[in-house]
């Protein structure tokens, strides 16, 4: 009988673990509590009215159509896991068992113990996150222009933290204001809006070197960022936030882009570190549990970044590992950093070679358009992004959902 | 001092209306609960995951963009209209006042006095609506996936209602089953699946002459659609509904396209109909409020069917005599009914011209991109029409927001 791998979480690390089974005698099992893999490097575009959800969303089924030893694709969360037994329980009552199992079901933000600052602060990890927010920035230029004595509240936004997606929200956000709303307001002027990128560190995209951070924060106040590193969120409430040096700022939207937290599921298999992740051996495998793998932004391993190549070497590591039946120690291959900031704007890191603005743009276009899934997908995100390139408008300006107040 | 103008509602009448004053010394101001026109006769793909809400919406403020006299679109709910003072109440507090009110809120769906159904069985009006249904009937796939031994119930899909958009439903449901879920589940056959479409009358589409009611009922069974005319629903509940006659038809799903309540804000203008709509003079004013007209969904007028085409002459209807300063009759000019069932299936009464199957398909295929705002979101409708068209998949099949229970 072949060997049951069961696969947690259908993001870039599962999605690997199970395609570089492709070729195994195994039977896999793929296990989500959505129906979808999500292209997460570009949600903060869905947040910004540039794309739809579906654009970077494909269903997981659709994935492995044609891998045959991919048995089930089960929708669901998963509630316990007995290693004893070797089993996952899905929902609360189903038992799936396996001989192998991979878990993968990553990260969320951490708000650092400040919990209800949520409230305040939505943070960007899933499709319902980027349409809240999308609804709430679009919906502030709205509140501005039904009352203009509120405006300059209104029209500040402030992001916490500038590692890629505080960047990428903070010069987003300036040119919604300077360009999207354009000359479609009567009582107030949205380009008068204040962006505001906050960083505890001493710059922006802190792990990036020195002189990338510097042409990134450039780049930024051309588009008129106002970045204030070296800063720390005191507090926050709905009005605005206060900094550690005590100044406040006045905003009725504040998004939070800091902090990491793994998921909890990472707390039922082993030791884990002070955010949640797996401590887990050379080969990702759970101390004591050799039939246990965790990768991707789960795992804990020293110099080995929370980022999508990362997960996906992770992922194909274990996958072929698990098909070899040899275990090796895991490696990761740093291939660059790319981070984009706005129309023709970016940094790119790409193995020591350091370059910025329209070409490392280009750069990140190009890679994010070959790790889409799907022709569709690579082609209305395409089309998308030809049509707010050409017009400076952002196709999706609706504001859906029931926006938290 | 040139007239001041107040719309209410940005739908196909508020919207017509708007337009045809674009050349009147007015003063426009245009309130809407949502930031959006919604192209509300494609809702209904929004819901079978074929597009995309923002394929379908567009900014008001953006269609607006280049009409001088539309001076302020407001963002908000109108809670007040004080028919004395000559004002409108928005959100409880800003106050706007006019010369010339136009009251196009449209209208949603009832369930006759049973609102507990609304949970069971959601309707059909706002993107929210369409998302919940795509959630939901995406997610009976899955649990009959995930449970097998309820698959007959999970894969089983009431439309209660064969108005256009019940037929429409029904027809895209059977398409889904069949196609877009294709070879991908492993331990249930979506083909199975039972589609039943209910209808209080003794025929699809009571309001079009029966020989193109019994084309529709056809075309239907072929897409494997159960039609049940002269059945009412009796009863229902979260396992499915009883009908008239007694039967039981075991359901997770129930999707509800019957019944139109106009919306609240008539009652506070002028007397109403049992629907809620406003009993207007024959030019579409208020019995004793000359200054107030009514337009859409909203109106009552003998004779004039709730569809866009009727709302965008009432609206127009209401500019011109805005604009001129005389009053006039309001006479509907019926251009035809279209409705579609499924690919390359459809029927249509255009002036006494009547025919169905693929031509029909392709008449009302052409008539909605026509009328469709904005190049942006006919390209994206074509494109994605074109895809699901040679593919048969379906470009949106996600699950996303909190779906009701």
């Amino acid at each position: 009988m072949s060997i049951r791998v069961v696969i947690v979480g259908g993001g870039f690390a599962g999605l690997n673990a199970a395609k570089s089974l492709r070729r195994a005698d195994v039977e896999i099992t793929i296990v989500d509590r959505r129906n979808f893999h999500l292209f997460q490097p570009l949600l903060y575009q869905v947040a910004m009215a540039a794309l739809n959800p579906s654009d970077i969303a494909y269903p997981i089924r659709s994935i492995f159509r044609g891998q045959e030893n991919v048995k089930a694709v089960l929708l669901g969360d998963v509630t316990d896991v007995d290693l004893d037994r070797k089993a996952i329980v899905v929902d609360g009552k189903d038992s799936v068992h396996y001989d192998v199992l991979v878990l993968a079901t990553g990260a969320t933000h951490s708000y650092f113990g400040k919990d209800e600052w949520e409230e305040v602060a939505p943070g960007l990890k899933t499709v319902e996150d980027a349409l809240a927010i999308r609804a709430r920035v679009l919906r502030a230029f709205e509140q501005a222009e039904l009352n203009p004595a509120d405006a300059a509240k209104q029209m500040t936004f402030v992001v916490v933290g500038a590692g890629p997606t505080g960047v990428e929200l903070a010069g987003a956000l300036s040119e919604i204001a300077v360009h999207a709303m354009g000359k479609e307001f009567d009582r107030v002027d949205p380009a008068q809006a204040r962006v505001v990128l906050v960083e505890g560190a001493d710059r922006v995209l802190p792990p990036y070197v020195p002189s990338l951070s510097a042409s990134a924060q450039r780049q930024l106040e051309e588009l008129g960022v106002e970045v204030k590193a070296d800063s720390l969120v005191e507090d926050m409430d709905a009005d605005g936030v206060t900094l550690s040096d005590g100044s406040r700022i006045e905003a009725a939207t504040v998004l939070w882009a800091a902090g990491v937290a793994a998921s909890p599921i990472g707390r039922m298999v082993g030791q884990v570190d002070r955010a949640g992740r797996v401590l887990v051996n050379d080969d990702l495998s759970v101390p004591g549990r050799p039939e246990v793998f965790v990768v991707g932004d789960l795992a804990a391993v020293s110099g080995v970044p929370g980022v999508a190549p990362a997960a996906m070497q992770m992922g194909r590591h274990v996958g072929k590992m698990i098909a070899s039946g040899e275990r090796r120690e895991f490696r990761y291959k740093d291939k660059g950093s790319l981070a984009t900031i706005g129309r023709a704007r970016a940094v790119a890191d790409i193995r020591g070679i350091r370059f910025g603005g329209f070409f490392a743009w280009l750069a990140w276009l190009v890679i994010h358009i070959f790790y889409l899934i799907g022709f569709r997908n690579r082609f209305f995100v395409l089309a998308g992004w030809a049509w707010h390139y050409l017009t400076f408008r952002r196709g999706a300006r609706i504001i859906t959902g029931v926006p938290r107040k």
